[in-house]
């Protein structure tokens, strides 16, 4: 028996959950477990009601799951910021998730928009930091008052820089901070290299050491010592300009990619509209030792909510990578072995050029899972 | 009469550089004007034997030219950023060339990674933010020492932030500083909504304003309020995880896209791929009251130097851009629609399917001028 948090969020975050829960209890009668899923209702409406975002009593009990399984937050009535900073990226950095795992596979039958690629060419793994980079939310607008000490500093800085007086114009800057610690850099490297290990053994760092010396420079100086201690899997640089270019043009010859978190976020998205969309890309934030969380990692679409019109496919995707990260691989392996027969059957949403609801989708798969 | 400042430097760009230069001069003897060349020797030859970027004084007398012609700077025996920041950045930061200009064009008969698209819709241009953003160069590994004050401030924060004693762990931490002033905004937006203006009045705004809320908050609020000067420009926003997806899925949404620098570096690279590799993509540094830079956005190519088969089309393209800088417009065209003719009769290098050498091409191009 595994006990699972389960989060839908916003939008349509309940109605596709809903599809992934089916398709994963399913795969748990097939395989003989049993999940026991624990609500949360956290997101927008909430926040809206309440002002509440995710608080400490929750983080703690959900200290004691192993998996979250996460829908989606997001809605037109809340500032940018406000949700994915006070849910997401909390949930994140609290459980010190350090690994983002987002898969990159084209599965059979779904359409790339690239042209001569197919699924023999569009298949690697990037591995995104997920805890540190410009993502700690450290930064300032001259007019907060309160951080002083650092404004100071900043004011500094950019006096001696560029000349510009900025004290008698106080409101006319802001800035913001990336930090990266070796430790931090070193586990999700080590966490990639053991994933290289395990498929083709190549790896692609990530970084732009030419510009933001400091922090990448560290990051790839780690690189290169902990490369030392994987002597079987072959290694190569890419400027994070450069892997857009070559996702497109050559993504047969990616491997496993491991990013710094902010390049991650960018290039993911990438990768996820060269493996045929949003509608089918999953994400993993994995803390090895620790709460992990699985999410589709499109946002909420407030438009289609209640529709019963939304794409559930990468939920379910993520469904699958939560079974693997808890052990049962056999299941996890039919997942996806099932949605890429649910594909090749057209038995998928409009979006994906099918004609079935959302609704429909888990139950299709699920039937698809017990008779495989 | 013009004058213009040449800079070859490194690996391939003494070749291609003096193909623009038979091209631009072809264009002047064609609609009347000449160009008188200064050139420079910089790059990585002359800082591995003196040790010398860029100095001070060359700067000064760059600061007499309207247009610089630059070719590309880059060597495996200089460390990574050593060049990029001492003399490329250098000189944009030293003559404040705030925009950088990438029309995004995919030219009839040049072949796109993407399924579907055409000329028809591959034809935008993005203005990046060239001066500020995470390009600064304002950062530091806690091993530097010489910063102790800015170093207190980061391992205050980041105590705070993670727990973590970094105190006892000097060694193990970098940091770098983004920073983005109202006016560095406001200045770049204004120059994007008058090019949308002279287009299809469509103006997006990239930014990451939900995570990165301090920056890209600013540069919200200054798009927004730019905006209302603006009223018949038809603007939306992308976060930049998004446009990645769109540029690849549906390039015919962009007119003008508007991008803070670090942002702009990738997406302007994932451009360039979609409009047919970095063998075509030029890019202006413009400063509209200083001292501007046309350059090629590849590389040094150090491995194909001396071997006279690198494309020069990206740096002829440059010139172009130079050429309708300097008020040249008539010129600037001519030299794109021969740039075509080149591509439609297979005239071009191998990279690009041809037969032609690099030393080739500047003479094809610059007769189909004189005779167009
Ligand atoms: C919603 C947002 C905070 C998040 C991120 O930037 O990490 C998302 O884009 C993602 O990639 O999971
Ligand atoms: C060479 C490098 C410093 C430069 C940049 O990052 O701006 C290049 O990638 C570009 O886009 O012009």
């Amino acid at each position: 028996m595994y006990r699972v948090a389960c989060m839908p969020g916003d939008g349509i975050g309940p109605e596709i959950v809903a599809e992934g829960r089916k398709v994963l209890d399913a795969a748990g009668e097939k395989f003989g477990f049993d999940i026991e899923w624990t609500d949360y209702e956290i997101g927008a409406e909430r926040y809206l009601k309440t002002g509440e975002l995710i608080t400490e009593d929750e983080l703690k009990e959900l200290s004691k799951f192993k998996s979250i399984y996460f829908g989606s937050i997001g809605d037109d009535r809340v500032k940018p910021g406000i949700l994915e900073k006070g849910i997401l990226l909390a949930i994140r950095f609290y459980f010190d998730q350090y690994v983002n795992l987002r898969p990159i596979k084209l599965l059979p039958g779904v359409s790339t928009p690239l042209a001569d690629k197919g699924p023999e060419e569009i298949d690697f793994v990037v591995v995104r930091e997920n805890t540190e980079d410009f993502y700690v939310g450290i930064g300032a607008r001259a007019k907060a008052g309160k951080q002083r000490d650092e404004l100071e500093v900043m004011r500094n800085l950019y006096n001696v820089r560029f000349g510009i007086d900025v004290e008698t114009d106080a409101d006319e800057l802001a800035y913001q901070i990336g930090v990266l610690s070796r430790k931090g850099s070193e586990r999700v490297m080590e966490y990639a290299f053991d994933l290289a290990g395990t498929r083709d053994k190549k790896l692609t760092s990530v970084d732009k050491a030419n510009v933001l010396t400091e922090v990448y420079g560290l990051w790839r100086e780690v690189f290169e010592e902990t490369k030392k201690r994987y002597p079987d899997v072959t290694t190569e640089y890419n400027f994070v300009d450069a892997i857009t270019m070559w996702f497109v043009k050559n993504p047969e010859w990616f491997d496993v990619v491991v990013t710094p978190n902010m390049f991650g976020d960018i290039i993911t998205d990438l990768g996820a509209m060269i493996q045929g969309g949003l509608g089918l890309a999953p994400g993993g934030n994995i803390n090895p030792k620790g709460t992990s969380m699985f999410e589709p990692i499109h946002g909420s679409a407030p438009k289609y909510k209640g529709k019963n019109v939304a794409n559930p496919l990468a939920t379910v995707w993520a469904g699958s990578l939560l079974l693997d990260h808890i052990g049962e691989k056999e299941a996890a392996a039919a997942v996806i072995t099932s949605i890429s027969h649910s594909i090749e059957k057209g038995a998928v949403t409009k979006d994906m050029g099918g004609f079935m609801k959302t609704s429909d989708i888990g139950d299709w798969i699920a039937k698809d899972i017990l008779k495989g």
